[in-house]
């Protein structure tokens, strides 16, 4: 196995950090790691808003429903569909763009963001720095637009805290692997004795940790997703222009 | 520079593969690489269908508008957005799922099948390996799912072939950074200059690579992106109970 390998199946988000800066060269190399990724029809439809600014950063931890270590960790990356680009690209071919108004345009937008939030924390973490993704910037993604200036035809998808840890985490165990990889076609009939069997490890986990507020999968995914939770991405979405109807 | 960030900064998509198969072990490695990526509120909510079958990449290579790579590389790997692991949870949890109903739910699922793809990506190109990621499987995804034998509550995203190279092949450029980073707040003044100069950089780049039929970057957006291309996604994704109406 190389050290590729080892890091990225080494994963794990942590929300202890040193306030040490990271220097300017790392960051451009973070950085350029996600610019070289790919884009659906090389749209080049991803943009990032780097922060380092204090108090921005405190505003982004609130934003996000009170996550101190977005406020502790010197750098906070915003990863941000933007089919505003692109229009000023199809605008100057004399054309209007559509595509945004499509849930393929989103869907497409969102799937780029996924490749270059990925390789932000792969290359932060190959610098020897810690990463937490941060989805919670959806909670309120009104905020986070007035904050960063987003114009129309962009979105928050979510950010990402990067700085030097206070502490090494223990990776939280996964799902059985019989439950991410099917081989041909999609095997459902071994998932109800997967997820049981995560649940028990899932608790010892916790157990291991100290964590005794730790909750099975199961209860704790139930708690998330019995609502429509983050309620507020699509009508910021469709106020962005990234209307869905289509 | 570590040899990690140096792959990812030269990534690049291959069209042109040996036939030589890929190794279970060398396919394990990559799958674990993406396995242990983050999910939205450890949902873990993304699943892989890993196809070798001969007649179901050549079948998948038709899907996707006849791309013939698809067929020749002799893994392809479709990543799935998978909220029918996560509604198993929330039953066995005495609860009724609602988040897959949310713009939010998709979202979330793409941005995570998109950390997945990104590490199957750099997990294989670490492995000397190339790659090139597909998104036209979306172009009839009912027909991914009717071949995958995918439930409601999941959605073929994209997929990603993986083989040995026939020949390297040189990386596209982007456009200027600048155009993709910003700091402290998103800035859109230089943006058209930036549109303009990568559109010649592009030409110059067509006509160095021997593509005489190569277009500027804001001509061929402008192509995909004056209509709401992939115009099946929405239709399929409410079928599949992605009404997005949350």
């Amino acid at each position: 196995m190389n050290e590729t390998l080892r890091l990225m199946q080494a994963h794990r988000s942590n929300r202890s950090y040193k306030t040490d800066p990271v220097s300017e060269q790392m960051l451009d190399q973070i950085v350029e790691a996600a610019y070289r990724g790919p884009t659906s029809v090389n749209s080049q439809q991803v943009s990032l808003v780097v922060v380092r600014d204090r108090a921005k950063r405190a505003r982004i931890a609130e934003i996000a429903g009170g996550q101190p270590w977005i406020a502790q960790a010197p750098v906070f990356i915003t990863v941000i569909v933007d089919f505003h680009k692109t229009r000023l690209g199809v605008e100057k071919a004399g054309e209007t763009q559509v595509a945004h108004e499509s849930l393929e345009g989103v869907v497409a937008g969102t799937l780029d963001a996924g490749i270059a939030l990925g390789n932000l924390m792969t290359a932060a973490r190959s610098l020897g720095l810690g990463i937490v993704p941060i989805g919670g910037i959806r909670r309120d993604p009104q905020a986070m637009i007035d904050l960063l200036q987003l114009p129309p035809l962009t979105f928050p998808v979510a950010g990402v805290c990067v700085g030097y840890m206070a502490e090494e985490v223990p990776q939280k165990p996964r799902m059985g692997i019989s439950s991410f990889r099917h081989d041909e076609r999609y095997d459902q009939e071994a998932l109800p004795s997967l997820i049981a069997a995560y649940d028990e490890t899932l608790m010892q986990y916790w157990q291991q940790i100290g964590r005794p507020d730790g909750v099975p999968w199961s209860m704790r995914v139930a708690e998330y997703y019995q609502k429509a939770y983050f309620s507020k991405v699509r009508p910021v979405a469709v106020k962005q222009g990234f209307l869905c109807d289509k």
